[in-house]
């Protein structure tokens, strides 16, 4: 057999029965897949089923695909038929080492041998994991952010023993799954989405430490200041049109000394001619060509909406 | 005379015609003030005002108070005029410290002594920018957010020169006039949202710099994943209302062990007790009882409108 095509791709199976692996089906469900989830004991079905009705709710109001239904969903405690005609798996058991090799070294087995398996592990490398599985060369990271029915990306490396192709299929899957994939150049602790939220976080323990602000200081800070605009524009296209015409070259040659400063505990890396031709040129591809103001003004009317959204949200409780 | 109340302010003086001058003019006039702005020269003008027609779309979206009108606004390049009738006055003037202190030494001449003069300084700390003041005591800072005709945030602290009621007053007034207020218990490099947005910024920095990830993905993976959720909760509640009954005690003491993994460039505190006590104390005082369940849902429904906001405002282009 040959692997399918990532959008003609119409089983597939979640293994885990947590909010990940729930809030996986959810999404797939709402794609229009027929979706297999196993869970380690049909004990666990009263939770899943709960994670995927508030799931539900969410993905209604994004928009279901066309024929889909929670009545594709077939739940089982049989790992082996929940995989036997499964045409890409998501695996979310827990994360611990030991369980997750023995599950691939069994998944490895029992899977056929063209179907991508992608595991949402946030803190193991797929390098480790794929250790003892006989077919390693077609498993990958697929990393979402929760609640994984909701936000869009989804995180994908390879292993050292992940054949390239894999990866790229992982990406192409996800991507007419209707998630944001994003392919990683390296195998680092934490992704990109979790470090960047993981340096965020640890400033503020500093924080708190030290006594300069309370929790809800911080999450006072983030949802009135970065937030709505992360929402919309992230750091470096932010700075990038902040900073008019010059975009993000006057950035850096005019704020680059402020990374001496102790603006937070994390140390700057040295700006170098190399890392700032890097971000200028990543910033002008990202801009495509487009106007300062016009991104300004597209930035401006999805704030507007993200206000009147948060509000709208907060008055229904 | 005396001090008006926060909330009976009618006219209001904003000095400097940048984006952060003529976003608070702009920000000022929707909320219904009589709006003085100093400009250094009137050359300034069309800059000026094209800053201010830019933000008025947004602000007429939200909605402005009724009688708010673009022609209460007042330019002028005299100084002393300027600063006359105002009962409040916001200042935008360059980052430069010795123009702020020479700009201070006038202002505390000439602004009467009961107005409250708040800097939008991000850099600077109002110790420094008081120093040659002879009326310091009123002086604070009051630094916004970019956009600041559209991101509530307005961070506020005193110098130690500056009486605690002045920043009370800025607290109440900014409160007032439709801001996000948050006063700073000391005053500390980059105050809470930009330390934390720099934590972030210099990880990406260091990744792009490692070849570990482009600006383009740095900016995918933050639109994607932690941007959209940080619009309606922060960091702490996030963690907060994801770890479920347990909240943050069980993510501090599950994922505690996670702050010594190279997860960032930057160095996480000692958990110590005190702080753990501080995370877990301050997260229960922002759910003020709320069940994880009903905030999960609140912080559902406002993704749902923010992706669809961000969705609507790129369709418009």
């Amino acid at each position: 057999m040959t692997r399918p095509a990532p959008d003609k791709v119409k089983r597939v199976a979640s293994i885990g029965a947590g909010p990940i692996g729930a809030g996986w089906a959810a999404h797939f469900l709402a794609r229009g897949y027929d979706v297999t989830a196993y869970l380690h004991s049909m004990d666990e079905e009263p939770a899943f089923r709960r994670i995927l009705d508030t799931g539900w709710i969410s993905l209604t109001a994004l928009g279901l695909v066309p024929g889909a239904s929670r009545d594709r969903l077939t739940l089982t405690d049989d790992l082996t038929a929940a995989m036997s005609d499964a045409e890409f798996v998501q695996e979310s058991a827990p994360e611990r080492l030991p369980l997750k090799q023995a599950l691939y070294e069994t998944l490895g087995r029992i899977v056929p041998p063209e179907v991508v398996i992608a595991s949402s592990t946030s803190g193991l490398t797929m390098t480790e994991i794929q250790q003892k599985c006989p077919s390693p060369e077609r498993t990958v990271v697929g990393h979402p952010f929760n609640p994984p029915y909701l936000l869009p990306l989804v995180e994908i490396v390879g292993g050292a023993r992940t054949a390239p192709a894999a990866v790229q299929w992982a990406h192409d899957f996800y991507a007419a799954a209707g998630k944001a994939p994003l392919v990683m150049k390296k195998e680092i602790p934490g992704f990109v989405a979790t470090r960047l939220q993981e340096a965020l976080w640890r400033e503020a323990l500093h924080m708190v430490a030290n006594g300069e602000a309370t929790p809800g200081d911080i999450d006072t800070a983030l949802i009135n200041g970065p937030g709505p605009r992360l929402a919309v524009q992230g750091q470096c296209m932010a700075f990038h049109v902040a900073c008019g015409e010059g975009g993000m070259a006057t950035n850096l040659d005019q704020f680059g000394p402020a990374l001496k400063l102790p603006w937070t505990r994390l140390e700057a890396p040295e700006l170098t001619q190399e890392l700032r031709d890097r971000m200028v040129d990543g910033c002008n591809i990202e801009a495509a060509g487009r106007h300062f103001e016009d991104l300004a003004a597209e930035r401006d009317r999805a704030i507007v909406g993200i206000l009147q959204a948060v509000a709208a949200a907060k008055t229904k409780d």
